[in-house]
């Protein structure tokens, strides 16, 4: 199946290196060219010049880009070259509302569009790890999953478009709640003035045990904050989920993260890792 | 090592069985009598009639209370039965400054006091694959570690007397954090019409996968709260941990926690899992 990528940033590179290993990257296009640029000189692997032109020669897309604006311009660009039966497979994080809007879109010239977030951290796009959600037409799943399965461990089919995003909020939620606990916890610890690496061994076992905990803990308490996962992109996956929760559900510890995030942005740390939350929690300390 | 256990409750029975069957336990206690029954019949273990006696045959005493005070009433019931020598392992979850105080003084009398809490659930204490924190004297642990390898599978010597305590309290902090995480994403999940034996299945093997999620979920979504760990035992653990953090640390989820479970309580829940704040997150639902 002839693939192509678009977005090759941090999480989109580390896919599309695992589509070519696997033998299904023929081509990739990317917004800021430099990007594109380490798979130019690979052996199969055409640099697009337009999202048109990669769209025209390839039976199955797969898109990484940041926000919902982002992945409607590469479908609207796209638009043109996609012929009947093409599957767009778009790994971003979005709302499920513009997920069945680009569906319906696409759908109606018979290209299928699929909703397919993903979670596991830049090492699990590096690994080929990921999870991934998946929203829209099942068929299109089945013929996609040979080459989806080069970038994700776990691939399930969540039901209709948009599923897959309202899954990848599930999942933006809970890591926001999660970022909160391992941050308030450990900067907790700090104060208390344990020996942190003992209190990473030995919490990291029990009932508290986490993913989080065990990836960015030891970076956090050495100070060093490079993504990861960007607090400006899970800001803007959590204002998502905000979006989507209006009317629906409550979300306060969410609430509370935005609020955190927000602060960091402020202060030019927007580019740092989510875990960055941890300076928060330690400038709340009220010294004795 | 002649052992004794004081405190059969959920907790402290799965740890008193794992110390029958590796052949350490010679004798029980709990104020409960009716709690002591089931080791009654059991060949080897005599029920002591009261804390002192069970003292006064032990080289080590595995004490699983609940409270500050129910580990200070024990301490000093058993005193008068304890020999130098002996030491006093106390898995409860208590301040570190009442760790601390009865570490002082017992160890006026050459008693060891060594503070050590546990963590992995009703699951691990009944598996023997808990996780220990422990402060006090090092050459007591060292002593006692073939005994407690029974009820614990990675144990971690943290430091002087409390520092198991302040561990333990990094321990729940994180724990409440994860509880308002998973709570607060699985009912934005429900509340978006997911099917949630999906969610649990993809969201756990991404960045957002924990241990709470991994044990809880699955029971929360069916309606089920059994315990697992009671709602007022973990209240009581945050309001330590607000305790121990005053003047030192701010924690705005551990305070969110406290009141969540505060409404629980009212609500005549304190005897359910802490997975019942899920009830809180879907109740706070507005409605369309």
């Amino acid at each position: 199946m002839k693939t192509g990528g678009i977005g090759l940033g941090a999480m989109g590179a580390g896919m599309a290196w695992n589509l070519q290993r696997q033998g299904f990257l023929a081509v990739v296009w990317n917004r800021t060219p430099s990007g594109a640029e380490p798979f130019a000189g690979q052996e199969g692997i055409r640099v697009a010049g337009s999202p048109e032109e990669l769209a025209r020669c390839c039976e199955l897309i797969v898109t990484c880009v940041s926000r919902d604006v982002d992945v409607k311009q590469a479908v609207s660009a796209m638009r043109p070259g996609l012929a009947a039966g093409t599957i767009v497979a778009d790994t971003s994080t979005i709302n499920a509302a513009t997920a069945r809007e680009l569906a319906a879109q696409l759908g109606a010239r018979g290209v299928e569009f699929l909703d397919c977030p993903v979670s596991g951290g830049v090492e699990g796009a590096r690994q080929g790890t990921l999870a991934m959600m998946v929203g829209g037409n099942a068929g299109a799943l089945e013929r996609a999953q040979p080459v989806l399965a080069a970038i994700a461990r776990h691939i399930v089919h969540m039901g209709p478009s948009g599923s897959g995003q309202a899954t990848k909020a599930v999942n933006q939620i809970m890591a926001a709640g999660i970022n909160q606990a391992v941050t308030e916890a450990l900067a907790f610890g700090e104060a208390m003035g344990l020996p942190m690496d003992k209190v990473l061994d030995v919490v990291g076992r029990g009932a508290a045990a986490n993913w989080f905990l065990e990836h960015r803990a030891k970076n956090m308490l050495e100070g060093r904050f490079s993504p990861g996962f960007r607090v400006s992109l899970h800001h803007k996956d959590l204002s998502i989920c905000r979006e989507m929760a209006k009317n629906a559900a409550s979300l306060p510890v969410t609430e509370m993260t935005i609020k955190d995030y927000e602060r960091l942005m402020q202060q030019g740390r927007g580019d740092e890792d989510i875990s960055a939350l941890f300076r928060v929690k330690q400038s709340a300390y009220k010294k004795q």
